[in-house]
């Protein structure tokens, strides 16, 4: 079957993204889902939009390194590295900035500023997956046992009982 | 240099993991650090103890997928899929049991016989990483700001200072 | 050696490039040289600046397929398919939109808008390289042989001396 | 088509395997044959059984490294590397030692203990192969020509003839 | 479905390859496409043959190395690095003499004996792709627009005509 | 430090291989160690030289897959699949012919015709190893005990002595 140049083609990432939501940021994928053409090459964009102090919160890619550039406004970004020493690497930026959460991190984006923000970002999959934490650990389907999370982030059961209400 | 027996081999995966924590839980690795003969080839191994009702909180691999198997008790495990499903899978295991946790995901696995729990995990990388959910989030040095999290988990700062207390 | 976060971090890429030169356009590379945290992730990014009019001329990347999003004017995109076919796949692509040129295929860019046009693009390398067609055949130091460019382009080695005296 | 925890899943390794055959050991494996969810993951499993004396002969996996733990038992190990030197690269193992044998390299375990010996080994692949020597040599099908391993093995057709009676 | 000895065989790379055209070169390739048995396996082989003179004009392959020996003949091959250097590293080859082209570089060899020659090469890919740039850049199809080969090449559109008309 | 053409140079693969030895052949190896510029591109080059009815005998590479071409002579070449099939996959080449050795396979080729035997080969690393059964099996220095080989080969040890006296 002969390729086409739609196939190599996506439209829209000019467009705000909706950040009426509990976090204030909304993230808009060109994956292989939206763009077959990315298919096997390994490569994917995004952008994230974030309404003033606007959260894209603790997430990783299961699959990929993301590189990120600011279009506009200001941004705390930051990743935490892994055990033992969960070092929380941050850093603000500005428009032009350009920063880089390698992978399987954690990681984060706040705007800090007056306005919106705007970033593009890439990541290093067609296929990278996101895991936001607080849903995958307080929202999943079913639900994890509430001792095994009072457990983990050791507090009392009512404590995440008040978290998986949330999601 | 002469690679010797020596650069190939590892001792002590018998030894049970001290659990006297607060997970209940004990990691032994051995990875690329601990016998530099696996540099390079891709795979390493470990052994986890669980006293009873011990928990391997929720953590991810960054660069390894993870296949265990149960040599003694009982356990639940689970991980939890991308984004948009947070689809929590899970199965109680027993001695004999094998399971897999592709990699970058949440997963967990939690004692829940009446006496110790022993596996034996393999990684498909020589330095997988390890990332606890709950020590990255509110355990990061120096600790990602609170509102934050507060905003993260959607919960009140206070909740996040308790949680932040712990770790 | 601990990671800061500066080795993550790269500034200014919301600085217009000078496109005052022969094609018009300009690109500024945020590569593993530039930002030495890209080292072993597999990703780069780079801004792409064009005047009214301006060319990013035929070029190949031979580590990495680009993936490519349009912040300011129009564009006409095209690359070329392998060996026997040599199918030009073309499209104009205005604010917002995607194109993805895949790796190691020939490929340009073209402002064909009445104003500046800037694009932010991704490459699955972090040391990609870039081969800009006229440069490497008929601008290569030493010179190519002007009778293998002769026969290769099948014109008369005036031509070639021609073309040869630009690079 | 929606994944299952069974998908996942695996059970039996805490079986032992019938050692009664001529070389006196048993392979079980989990391969993404025997556990689909493995599939594109690289990493599988094994468990070994030997019976006092049992060898698990020289054998090569195509695809993958292995790294073995001894649960119960005393075995010597060992690999051989490439031409030119061969060096035999050995090591008697006890209980809870961990052994490296690089992909592609000549290796085998023998029980030199007074009861039976398991281990549970891990590869770096879901379908890494496993070639014995003795038959992929002497017993394969239909026969490699006698007088070519005559030749390879520099000794009589009739030892050959002999050998190749076992397989 | 059982493999046979036909899904790993492919017969005539000893047949001299018609040079009748206008480079006076023919490659024969041994790709998957050809030999079946290569798939998935990340390698593959061609012929070339040169005429008196001939050339096989400069070209890249997307997806591989190339590295080639002399079996008949002499000749000048040459490759260009990357931008910005663009350097050309070219050499004589006599019979058996034997030569890397890095992935993705452009390449050429020229016939710079009196008689035919011809070379094996293997390339790191079982599916390499090649494009001949002369043919990308000036036979496209459809064409690429003229006044963007006048730019890219610095020459008058009618030398780009010129080209464009023998392609 | 800048590349010069002798990086990506080698010189001798047209001079036969001396071939008076056991098995009646000779490998002319062009890896990385004899070509630092194939270093990290995934390929190299032999050539192969048979006396009349040399053998090449049964061996793998751990690291590649293996294509040959067949410049003179004719070949009975062979390989064998893995477990629990050992199907023995054979062929009789003649000049021209292509055949390939899947990756960590046994194979083997041995001289079938009147005359000399030559063929070139490429292999998908640039360090890919080779193991000849025989010399890894029976000549490992320090030696395979003789009663693991007895009884992996079900044989008496007086046959393995033989054996082991030979490498």
């Amino acid at each position: 079957m002969q390729v086409q140049a739609e196939d190599f083609f996506f439209s829209g990432l000019h467009l705000r993204g909706n950040t009426s939501n509990a976090v204030g940021s909304r993230v808009t994928p060109v994956f292989a889902a939206q763009l077959p053409g990315l298919n096997t090459l390994g490569i994917s964009m995004v952008r994230i939009d974030y309404a003033p102090w606007g959260l894209n919160p603790p997430h990783t890619h299961p699959r990929a390194t993301e590189v990120l550039t600011v279009l506009e406004g200001t941004l705390q970004v930051g990743f935490v590295t892994s055990n033992p020493d969960n070092r929380h690497i941050t850093k603000v930026l500005q428009k032009g900035d350009v920063f880089v959460f390698p992978v399987g991190l954690v990681h984060y984006q706040r705007n800090v500023g007056n306005g919106n923000a705007v970033v593009i970002a890439a990541l290093s999959s067609q296929n990278p997956g996101a895991i936001t934490i607080a849903n995958a650990v307080f929202g999943a389907n079913p639900p994890i046992a509430s001792d095994i999370l009072a457990r983990a982030f050791q507090v009392d059961k009512s404590v995440v009982d008040q978290l998986q209400a949330k999601f």
